[in-house]
């Protein structure tokens, strides 16, 4: 156990053991192991944005199987996806690799102005499958905002009563932000604070734009000079957001890109203080070769 | 147990051995025992569309039993049907096929824009009718998504516990999608990823068309080059959207049409891969040795 | 459905559909599908007896899947078996042949005069492994009877809420009765009927003998010249306190023995219209082929 | 995951995925990670046999937190304690290495003839503490048999359903034992078989004497020619005994003797097919050191 | 917050935070607030011993009310006591005190050989009174200790999980202890170890005698010369039994003495590193400036 992952697991102390466990399997996996620093394989995208969109451009990753195997190839802390993926591959692959158990999910065949994602598993779902935590999406800014964050609480006591560390998506989205202000600073920021108000012992947001959405929020950035350039600083800002770096906060890769300006993100990430990426469409929607050898290389970043 | 239906419970690794050993028996019950392929019949349109769309055009069907007897006669896989249909019937005809209890329902005299199904019936009168599986069905597209994935959901829980497999049927329908993207190959293929996410063990679509519903998947198929022609190309497309065809998929008949496009259409089905067809209307709606010939033809070419 | 299993379901209709089915599947399945005959293989010696005493003389038979195999391949209607057994070897053979759950159990290291079995396994363990029935022991005459007739009770409520038949072994043991009177006529025609009156839906007792314990019963045997030779007169008596036959009773092989007295053993059972045997020792502690052989001569008995 | 690993687990196939994960964390676990052997720090002396007689020899141990960091440093494979003693290191020592929760316990203050342990915590402890097993004792042979089987029944049925295996200590004790025969060939097997029988996942037994305590066993043992010497004979004999090695059966090391005479146990163990031993008293009532070295050489042994 | 209080707090880090803040309020009440020392006012003899046995001899103490004020008055840390005498006075001194609910209690009208205390409230009883802590009696020794045990634990699993810390009075008694052995050091130091290894947050014992009562407990303290005089040295050892001085252990005032023999005890208390002591029958059984002038000498001792 190293001094850093001793200290991260500090900042959870009023946890109980189990979740503390839980969160230890994870930092303590993979090759940033011990880092403190996470690289994380999301596949719901076959939930959320389709099959085909999600997989048809490398077909082999149709296969439930191939994405288990992708997270323990490359080295990853962890895998997340929905119920179907994971009990289609958990017997072949129970204990390789901690899994995340993403209990919510939304598809876009009904792709409302103000989502509210389906809850589609249980706690007792994670239990039986031998994940080490539960994930869930929340959307700030939408007008169902109300059943998403007390879905969350709920489902965050179950799952921590039973050791079950939970992971929060917190993605901006419905009639209270712009598009441009789903990526917004004050935003995002926002967001990681919901987050970690509702228990969320790990908060997944997007890289922040250097855009303000907020009037009122403008007032304070600009009064207190917080920088919006560049990208590590705002990562920074997000970070202390979060509890002042006392909660662990990831970040996405977002949609497909080229791999430099991926890196450049990640760089950003690493140099803010962030404590990592979840990348899913730029790991799995590329030849499994490729993947490795992208991940290596954001794993070579946050190995510092 | 023939190799077949060993590799295809072998796809069900995760799932408990009641699960397995229901599966099984309808794997291994009828004319197609042994190969792998399913024919079953479906009596919910007294329900779903009333009695005398359904019945009158042939009156001996308006009896619960005479479906049993001709799910038994013509040699299908299981019957399945709404809590009340099975009831009138099981009695007489316990333990001479499967039984699949259709435990959700809606009717047309209130035939929203946006349906949910009404749960009608519980895991507990599928035990205690002495059921192979339980069904129910989403629409997917529907505003209503969200109560019908959790009660699919909650119900897969509870009947898996008790060993009893879960059938979605899973039909795009709604403000979500046009008319025509309900059979679109897209939104099929996203319906049985859906099914399959929410833990599915069979999935009943519509045999899929040539049209591309939503624009960003337009993209994909275009980019990959997906083929939309022919059918079978189309059936192989859904199949490996549910889960690289680790997932049993069988189509449904649709409306009633003539027996060529009907066996035309089984031939693509079997041709793409597909598990099989579940023929409600095109059996009932005919006399009873016709319908037992047109099924029989219907088996013959599943068994290839 | 053979004339023969449609009659004796019918003496079942009180039951729901599910535990007819259930007794349906042991019917139809085997050699003796349809003859409304049962030829089971039980295997709890290993925890009645002691492994060695149980599986020394055939080493194969210490791997629990060696009876799921041996009973497959004779052709049985169901393997009988503790959670134990069971579960080692329900996945590989998930689906072959009916099994049945030995929910308690009673060990010899603790051969007190008045046994009374632990509740080993759960009915909900029956509906997850995918039985057919499950069975439990009774030791009428035991001081400990009413812990037994109340458990029995008890599980059997709850299985046959979920379709599960309940099988009772009715082993008169204990302070009230003598070691010969074990097996005497009227004590094991008694112990059939309060098995019947507790709800069993099948029925277990050893095969009697021509010795009459009871005082009070010795006066109506002679009075009403109840005849005590030969063992199909017996046989014939404890079927007809079964509820006149309307309860099926299958008897035990007992202590191995030699292949005649056996198969003249059955001879009785069979002439006496018992509805078939349960042989474990005689099967299992030889080598498989003279098990598979000797099976094959009870059920040629059997099928008449 | 080694081959050895992957095989072992095979035999669990019916477990679900949560179990079948935390039996991988503990194999995959410290010095002997991926042989398939295990080598368990055990510390219940304090609740079994009184501080003074546990601790005094050796001070520190009075702390509960030297067993964690004992079992940590010697490398084992996981740490089991009762409540009080894991409560009181859980928090510094969490996620440092698997730990078993022993929650039935027993106290010689009450050092009654027919013993039955008490339920000391619950499996949401065990959860609430991330442990990756649950343990407790059964004394077949006492006449209170019958409360303790079903209380393990019953919690093994919890503990699975959420993931967590069940070990069994089974120690032979009470009316239906000699004081001898607690260690006798045919009790020992017998012991394994019931706690296999039971739905153990890890069996835990006292390494069995040459002596044979039942006149009944006896004559199967004389008959097939069972070898009662030497030691690695009766550890074939007891590991076919549970499943014919298809459970994890480890040996405890007993009272406290000498290096020589305990190393030439785990010598016999090994040459037997044994899985492992737990060592407690052998462990912690010695210097840190020595403890240490000692339990190297013991691992030495099991590397093989 | 005193350092040494922070520090016996620490050993209560597997606790959450509620059971650690009434710790906390009892640590830091009264003229030892801060000391990391208690005297608590216990008054349950009207239960457990009658009431003219107990309040005859200073009749105010017939009313509830006497010993609120009596506690609040000499400054103790808390005052416990059954259900009735809790509710007839807590309305008028609600905050003035931490106070514990006593919540099982025994009578010598049934004064058996081996007791077992009836559970005579609840946790839901001490939240809506606004205990500070649940206190309860086990009888080590007893042949009932099973039931005992179990009920400490699930009191003690409820009253946590709602903040409630858990106070265990460890009274060896029954046929597994001689009368002489109750005091014994070798039975007191274990009483308070299985006290610990229950999750007791409290342990309360009596001041232990030189006599060691078992046999092969002597051995262990003769070979480890552990000395059995003066009572500091075995005050000592008890502490060091609770988990090497992490528990807090109390000592109780046992029957009325005089006050120079109680304030010795006290010294020798203090001298071995003892937590306090719980003063009952010695305080409320004088006029009360008398007990407050006694209880003052005792505080004086532990302020050290």
């Amino acid at each position: 156990m190293t001094k850093r992952v001793r200290e991260i697991l500090s900042y959870y102390d009023s946890e109980n053991a189990g979740v503390r466990t839980n969160l230890a399997r994870m930092l303590n996996h993979g090759k940033l192991a011990g880092t403190g620093k996470f690289v994380i394989l999301p596949v719901d995208q076959g939930f959320e944005h389709g099959p085909a969109r999600s997989f048809a451009i490398n077909p082999p990753a149709y296969d439930p199987r191939y994405h288990f195997q992708l997270a323990i190839d490359a080295g990853c802390n962890a895998y997340a996806a929905p119920l179907g993926f994971l009990e289609a591959g958990v017997t072949e692959f129970a204990g390789e690799i901690p899994l995340i158990l993403k209990l919510n999910n939304h598809d876009v065949l009904n792709d409302e102005k103000d989502p509210a994602p389906s809850v589609t598993a249980s706690v007792r779902d994670g239990l039986r499958l031998g994940c080490a935590a539960v994930g869930l999406t929340i959307y700030p800014g939408s007008t169902q905002e109300k059943s998403m964050y007390q879905e969350a609480r709920e489902i965050g006591e179950e799952a921590k009563a039973h050791g079950l560390p939970m992971i929060i998506w917190s993605y901006p989205r419905g009639s209270g932000v712009s598009k441009q202000g789903e990526t917004a600073l004050d935003v995002v920021a926002y967001a990681a604070q919901i987050a970690a108000q509702l228990g969320a012992n790990i908060i997944k947001v997007k890289p922040p734009t250097a855009f303000i959405e907020q009037a009122e929020a403008k007032k304070a950035y600009d009064a207190a000079k917080i920088p919006l350039e560049p990208l590590s600083e705002r990562v920074k800002h997000v970070i202390q957001s979060a509890f002042d770096g006392r909660r662990i906060v990831i970040f996405s890769g977002g949609v497909k890109e080229t791999d430099e300006s991926l890196l450049n993100t990640v760089r950003g990430i690493q140099a803010g203080g962030g404590y990592g990426s979840i990348i899913g469409r730029n790991s799995f929607q590329r030849p499994k070769p490729e993947a490795i050898a992208l991940l290596s290389k954001v794993m070579d970043i946050y190995r510092g």
